[in-house]
């Protein structure tokens, strides 16, 4: 099967790292299409980014949909655009923070998030309460790092986190770590040794979850807010994003 | 005070309709300043039109900010693309979704509210959630018709949505009614006349908010998911919608 | 159109107070009418004081609708009888406790309240829940400070209050404050410049909500809850409250 | 011991039915002291009732806490002045609608209420939200009765009672009822064995629950919202009601 | 009336212990039966413990049922066992951690919890959600002592709870305190007259309140989750517990 | 990998359809080890019978950790005895209701339960309710047949659960339906084929995303209340299962 992982921010750095993490969870017989939009922002760090990273995004599932892909993931933990490419995919739509909400639920009775910056706090506490999760979230906090200093080491980004997570532990109660951002996915493996807990990286989950679902024949629903989009005009230079 | 009232949508006689409604219930001294994106979809039925509506509707916030104008409105009824509008503005900026809720329970203990299309039913829903009115909606009601059809006397869309409030009456214990588009507008006082209660239409209730807080000098916060965008590149044919 | 500003406490000097933070928020063309209750407590701290100032403010109240305003402010933050003052009422009834959180709840996604003493703490978190916002405040918060306290320089009260704000902004990642107290009116716009976040009065908010659920023609709901009270005897010192 | 039963309205007649009702579940040893206020509506039949029936309810309180009584139980089925009678006495106070409630999470998963008249359904439905039941009540429902018809044989109240039990028990799947006004306390039983579900008088329970509550030696807590009235003047016809 | 006391671990110790403090707080004419299981762990701490208590548990509620029991009471904060037992008997069954919380309901607007190993913190927040009481709960606190060391005076456990509830009342801003174990019943009059406030053991509850529903003539719900068991054959060691 | 799949009741011919369910989904090189208990009911309907099935359960999930499988799954729709085999297993159990609600949850806005009894509604309302995912489930339906009459095609059973899906179609507004039965797992395909939307069985569901987390090395938390048992003595027949 082949599961279509989109970053939907448009830095190929990202994308490379996001894919080199979801093969190396994709079990034998899973290939791993992994694109990025060709229009938006270079990173999503709040509401704004997210806007303007969607419409590009949507683009890469309906190209995928027509290649006939067995499932998308979309790897950034705001679960960017997740509701309007479920209308368009018959294909099991799984976003990264979704993915590892659900992981943490099912091997722990509270979990904590540790993110980027304070101001995708919002975001995340919006999804939960969305997604029901909200009771089993302890805390959201943030690091106080940027997307991109991710990938530099002298930012100092991995103790930052670090330090949330022992708080998160001691503070929070929690009982496992989501970290919520698609550039941490390397870090999970080191810091859930590190601190006794499970460390849960959403790319990963998310793949995994999105096989999952392939092997048990489950497909979006298309009824209610899922409906396909109704045949319509778009306008502008949106006139070929038009559902047909 | 300048009132920008932007319609999500691009069609032309929809703004039209959205803006004479603010008229009629701007206060002497308020213009009103009508807009529509030039690009994106005809109407908003759902997540998928929605993605492509709010990139030409941020385009106009941002035109709108650059003249200086007192506050936004966004005409529909899915709040589209509210918080990103925000992270952009000092100004207000106020949902005609949003505006109808908050102004239901200022008048009534329970509201229902009576949309277009069943697919509209979980956005509401899901906005109702995170504004924290959820516990004050008693029911999201479907009238059955599209939103296009609202212009077509033909349509029988009145007699459609009247009988669903004739039920959220009934079965609902509804003490409010809210209409949840826009292009109801010039419905709520025929059928709060006929139905003995107070039937809320969004557009008047935004400008009259956008006017409150304009009156006591709040701005929206610039602190959490609000925070300005930070400065980034975006590629492609958004390169020039990059936060500054 | 006139706005009766009812101030459910016996307190002159403090109805004075709240008259001028109305007027000067009112537009051009609202006359506020300030009155008091002619009997229960000076100041309004806790369940019992609010159990003896509503039976006078609602006489102010119904005075209020004989004369024909056009909505009713209930100028403490508790609310104190709100849902009774709106059985009688077919204007619009708006309490500042209430216009606090609405308003804040426009321009910011979580705010923190800061109020006078711990023991009004549960009567607002109790409003919260009830009017479905709870969930949009980070914390209720006492300055331990008497509510007559607010009247004397050298209370230290301000100090007090800008401590409470800014552990609101570091601790509870307020976005925004609404300021739980009529007496504090006077200091929303010098404590929001200092933390930089907005700083949100109650009785100018509830003034320009209720101008503008009048502008838009809006009355209180007559159905469920707020059905006017049924004729019957009442006994004792209260005959003449008996509903006609 | 002696418990006092405070009817907050003046109808002696249901004060002495209610007394009754409370004289046949006491222990040996628990005196009954049947109380009314003597100014105030003769029933309470919404929030406009409930804002007169509190002072006198109250005075009645305060006389019974300088006799020396062990409880209070407030027998008004919307908890009449519940929070005010706490904050003035050491001695616990229980309201028949929350001693409703309690017992009903005591015997079965979910129950329903069934009241009066459909004015009273919001303000039980708000007590429930407090006191962090709602979640165990299934359902509300009106039985469409005045108050004082259920003294009159020929208003045929009964039929109309047993057949929303009937409903509740069929669609709403509830497992116990709660009778929702003092003046069904003798109807209990009646339904009970017709319906073959548990049929629950508040009057009872409360008297009941106070008895244990004394018992276990527990008084109302003296913190947070039940802290003693701070000593201040109240004016005019309410000058005596001042805390002392 | 005989009320059964099961104790649902197997050390007779705590079992005597329990039964004087259910034999001080029953009122006269009620006898105290006092049990525990034949099989099972010595304590209860955790969900393991507590699934191998349940067995032997629910073997002396079926004894106690032929013997012809007024009301059954579960004596372990967790609640061991009690939809189960309830859904085995005609008579009331009240565990000793909701008899706590409901009695701390009756008394203050918030409580804490204060209980022995952080482990059981979840058992008990799962139940508060469960039973409708978690908002009513501040929160749940451990002292960080295992249930045995409340026999052994050298353990200090008294200090170690005691510094539990004064973090309670000024961090939580708790009303009430409910002792979070069976095993420190004897506690809670020297606590409560320490701190200043309610400091509630459940098991005088529970007998209280199982009193207080007998004398009020109210059974288990026989509907729904608490019907009875259907026959059917149980198989192996088990075989002679299967349903009659 | 080994997934044990263990039935709580102690039916084999259950046990082998299950079985098959779980290997028709698990990919290659996963092995299905299914088990049942030695003791307890031979079917689960209801609180009773889950507590004489967790004990011998719980002895499989033991057995199976010696032998060192990689992940339990619990095949019944109550999610019996999973806090326990959680605090047991350093390998990840899920339940197949859990399993089912997440699902649902990745593919739909809102999905329906159809179970069998009534009498089991209660018990996965309490579970979705600490899953967090109740505001995602519309309604549990009842098709009122006994876990044992799946087995016997003319017991109907397959009609009447298909009535019910109608139902929740068309009255709940369901996007998905899980199936609440273990012995409903062959009936999803045909049924989500004739009704147009997504029929979830939780057996297969439970398996996939086993290998999921096992495919990304996730772990059940040893924290909170998932820690090890204590080591302590059992007595009695239940001697041999003390933690070591």
């Amino acid at each position: 099967m082949i599961i279509h992982v989109v970053n939907p921010n448009t830095t190929a750095s990202m994308t490379d790292k996001i894919a080199a993490a979801a093969r190396q969870v994709a079990r034998t017989g899973t290939d791993i299409l992994a694109t990025q939009p060709d229009m938006g922002p270079v990173s999503i760090e709040g509401y704004y980014d997210e806007a303007y990273a969607i419409p590009g995004m949507l683009a890469r599932i309906r190209e995928a949909n027509v290649i006939g892909v067995a499932a998308h993931v979309i790897a950034c933990f705001d679960d960017t655009g997740l509701d309007a490419a479920r209308s368009i995919s018959d294909a099991p739509v799984i976003g990264i923070g979704e993915a590892g909400y659900h992981a943490a639920s099912l091997i722990a009775g509270k979990f904590s998030i540790v993110t980027t910056l304070a101001r995708s706090i919002p975001v995340m506490e919006h999804n939960l309460v969305r997604y029901g999760l909200a009771s089993r979230c302890a805390r959201v906090r943030a690091a106080g790092i940027e997307v991109l200093a991710l990938e530099d080491p002298a930012s100092g980004a991995v103790d930052k986190i670090s330090a949330e997570i022992e708080a998160a532990k001691q503070s929070d109660h929690a009982e496992a770590i989501v970290l919520g951002c698609a550039g941490m996915a390397d870090l999970a493996a080191h810091l859930s040794a590190k601190h006794g807990l499970p460390v849960i990286d959403g790319v990963a989950c998310a793949v995994a979850f999105a096989e999952a679902l392939v092997s048990v024949g489950l497909k979006t629903s298309r009824l209610g807010g899922y409906s396909p989009p109704l045949r319509k005009t778009y306008v502008g230079s949106f006139a070929s994003y038009a559902p047909a």
